[in-house]
């Protein structure tokens, strides 16, 4: 296989090995040095493909910001990447080391090489090759690249605000953090839910009470936290929150035509997570639950003791962690009044219940062209790339890309619209066995090559309509 | 004050400093000096007061047997007590050092001054002045002292069982580990509640999931969990378990007529517990309710994460652990199939249920003669016991005592019962301000100079009838 041969550039396998090799785990501060190895590594390599390179300080990891200077009037896009990696731990479990990249059987191990550095890698090789073939592209072309996706994005949104005008007049986003079902199928998201999390603690008396010398005459803030808890699903399996379901836009016959093609069993589904079945509002499978609809999923419940054995106890607190997913048009503004106030109306006369709002997004929707029956405007130059995308997917992988949104929040893409009003085109290149997030990440490099040789012809074409 | 000032007997506040000196913690093998050191200082007391004293292993901690050889028909009096204690953290809240007595204002300081070593003290010295001023007295007397009380008399009921002939042909069995509600009231505990300790484990997938990537499709086991738990009560505060109240037996006139002259305030009781009011089964007060009821307590639920902020999860696992107190004439056996047959019965479909026991003890209660409408056969020297009791404290204490039940559950006293068919007359020692298992335990020495003095009269008049 010819991977990366094109005359005079780099080897993109070559590179992500060197890539993977500096430790940027943006959880631990002990990696620091390994974040500003993996910084200045593809800072150096923009560099040499013909970016202007610049390091944004953020209040914790800088953002690599590379330009190539073009003509204002020319199409311009974002490509997002990040350079941090998830913590390698459990160490154990690793068959080869994770900081030095191991290639076998068509695939490189090590983390990083499928989140996110191969998937960025693609990006670096397919605009270098680019540029070598065609060193006037009329395409502005700014890579940005952060370093805390893996702990949450959380100095991104400030950077947006802070530093627009490094982004001024982009025409939209182009990314790959996504995945695909298999080697063959192509899939481009594009919805991502909104998340709002937040924690409900309860209260009845100061400290925690012996169950024998006081059990029986007050409300147990377990049982009233359960009652709460117990009261915000229907037995069919909706969220019973008054209005929690208004804003929820309508599912096109085309989002599900297109997911039905996914061809998933929800036998197999269910044997995959070892469940006895589903549990989902009725009208809807359990692969469109996912993606179309918003929940209330309860993430965590703490109260009194739970060490080994027994202790007669009445505790004073009990806590629950929850996290409802929305979807488009719910924004967490609407949301929250109404989930807070059924959860406050909920609780037993007599205990004290508090609130603590924790991390939220917005839920992202873009429809491509030639989708909807009600399309939408959408800029020129966006609906350019799509279909750039729709065709050159379709000749390069011998078939159309699916369309789909994703059950998960990606908080920086909902910034990406909220802050710019951009919206991203996301092209899968993940595969399920990648083992993102865990021990023996991987990566497939037939995909990898494929995806530069796709990525490349979207760009050429976005940028010669 | 004369405290202890019997002709040639031991001083009982110096004999307590010094049984303090040995820091008999049961709970950690680090102590077991300590604990050889409390059972041999103790059993030397009874050795001097002429008691044949003997050390019964178990499988950890030795029951002191310690006897005075009398007539086969005299009456036969077990005197029950524990030579452990509570471990003394935290340490850094002690104002006193927890294994050096220290006497200031009338009380001594230290762990294991009311909880039970000054307590049995006042029984031993009550039974050496009795013997030295009449040392044939008509009465059977046997010291039974263990040393695992404060970690659940785990041994007890098999010393019992294998030993049953130490404690042969005894009529009644007579301690002090109760408390009274001032130092001029004192109390007779009736009654115990008995317990039924265990947990419920509810099971979906079978690893923790990604709220994003499954969220909405399956039944979480905290919601599982939180329906049932929910069920188990009905909003009036009731346990929601058929059968559950039908063994209950009635409460007389006369125990709500005791419990009346205790003279509490709901007011000043809520206020203590800070909480806003109670939650109590329609017809009972609070007080009542503690001591008449059984119940249903949640001691603890756990499930996900329990972390600072948020971790969109959904958990596996969800468990509760459960404990509830009987009352007489309930039994352990009658009612965990009732309870874990609801339980089981309100899983929503799909999750795996676990439910795993752990320790249970069964409810006591003992109605003094003279005292229900509807009076029971008692055995004769019992009920001469009783009398005696009632008499001793009316004439010393210048009221007489209050008989009532006590909403926490004491095992040995059900284990007693159930091997030996014996009852006890629980004479109460020890204060609310005294904190038993908290640092700063104390010991009012008035009370222990006035206990002794009661207890020589109730065992003086139970062998002179």
């Amino acid at each position: 296989m010819a991977l990366g041969q094109g005359a005079g550039m780099f080897d993109p396998v070559e590179k992500l090995k060197e890539y993977i090799s500096y430790p940027s785990v943006s959880a631990d501060p002990a990696f620091a040095e390994g974040m500003k190895g993996a910084r200045e590594f593809i800072g150096g390599l923009l560099t040499e493909i013909g970016f202007a390179v610049e390091y944004v300080p953020t209040e914790l990891h800088p953002v690599l910001v590379a330009k190539r200077k073009g003509n204002p009037d020319w199409p311009h896009v974002i490509i997002y990447g990040h350079y941090d990696v998830q913590p390698p731990d459990p160490l154990d479990l690793w068959e080869t080391p994770p900081f030095e990249a191991t290639e076998k059987d068509g695939r490189l191990y090590g983390r990083g090489t499928a989140d996110n550095k191969g998937p960025l890698m693609a990006h670096v090789t397919a605009v270098g090759r680019l540029l070598e073939a065609e060193p006037d592209l009329p395409l502005n072309i700014t890579f940005v690249i952060e370093g805390e996706e893996e702990i949450g994005s959380h100095n991104f949104k400030s950077f947006l605000r802070r530093h627009s005008d490094k982004l001024a007049g982009a025409d939209f986003v182009f990314l790959s953090d996504t995945g695909i079902p298999s080697a063959e199928q192509m899939v481009v998201t594009v919805g991502l839910r909104g998340v709002v999390c937040f924690e409900v603690e309860l209260t009845n008396a100061k400290v925690d009470l012996h169950s024998g010398m006081y059990g029986g005459v007050l409300m147990n803030p377990i049982q009233g936290l359960a009652e709460v808890c117990a009261s915000l699903h229907t037995p069919d399996g909706r969220v019973n929150i008054p209005g929690f379901y208004d804003e929820v836009c309508d599912v096109e016959p085309w989002e599900r035509e297109q997911l039905k093609q996914l061809d998933q069993s929800e036998a197999q589904f269910a044997e995959f997570l070892g469940v006895k079945g589903f549990h989902v509002p009725p009208g809807y499978t359990p692969f469109e639950a996912i993606r179309f609809l918003p929940t209330l999923e309860f993430n965590g419940f703490g109260g009194g003791y739970q060490g080994e054995g027994s202790k007669t106890v009445i505790p004073s607190k009990a806590r629950v962690k929850i996290s409802c997913r929305l979807v488009a048009n719910q924004t967490p503004e609407s949301i929250k009044p109404l989930v807070f106030d059924a959860i406050r109306s909920r609780v037993p006369a007599g205990l004290k219940v508090k609130i603590t709002e924790q991390h939220e997004s917005t839920p992202y929707l873009v429809v491509p062209p030639d989708r909807s029956n009600t399309p939408k405007d959408q800029p020129a130059v966006l609906a350019r790339a799509f279909r750039a995308t729709h065709d050159a997917v379709s000749e390069i992988w011998g078939r159309a890309p699916l369309y789909l949104r994703e059950g998960g929040s990606v908080g920086l893409i909902a910034d990406l619209k909220k802050e710019l009003n951009l919206d991203a085109i996301l092209l899968g290149l993940f595969l399920p066995e990648d083992n993102l997030h865990a021990p023996n990440e991987g990566f497939n490099l037939a995909v990898m090559e494929k995806g530069i040789v796709t990525i490349q012809e979207i760009l050429r074409r976005t940028a010669h309509p």
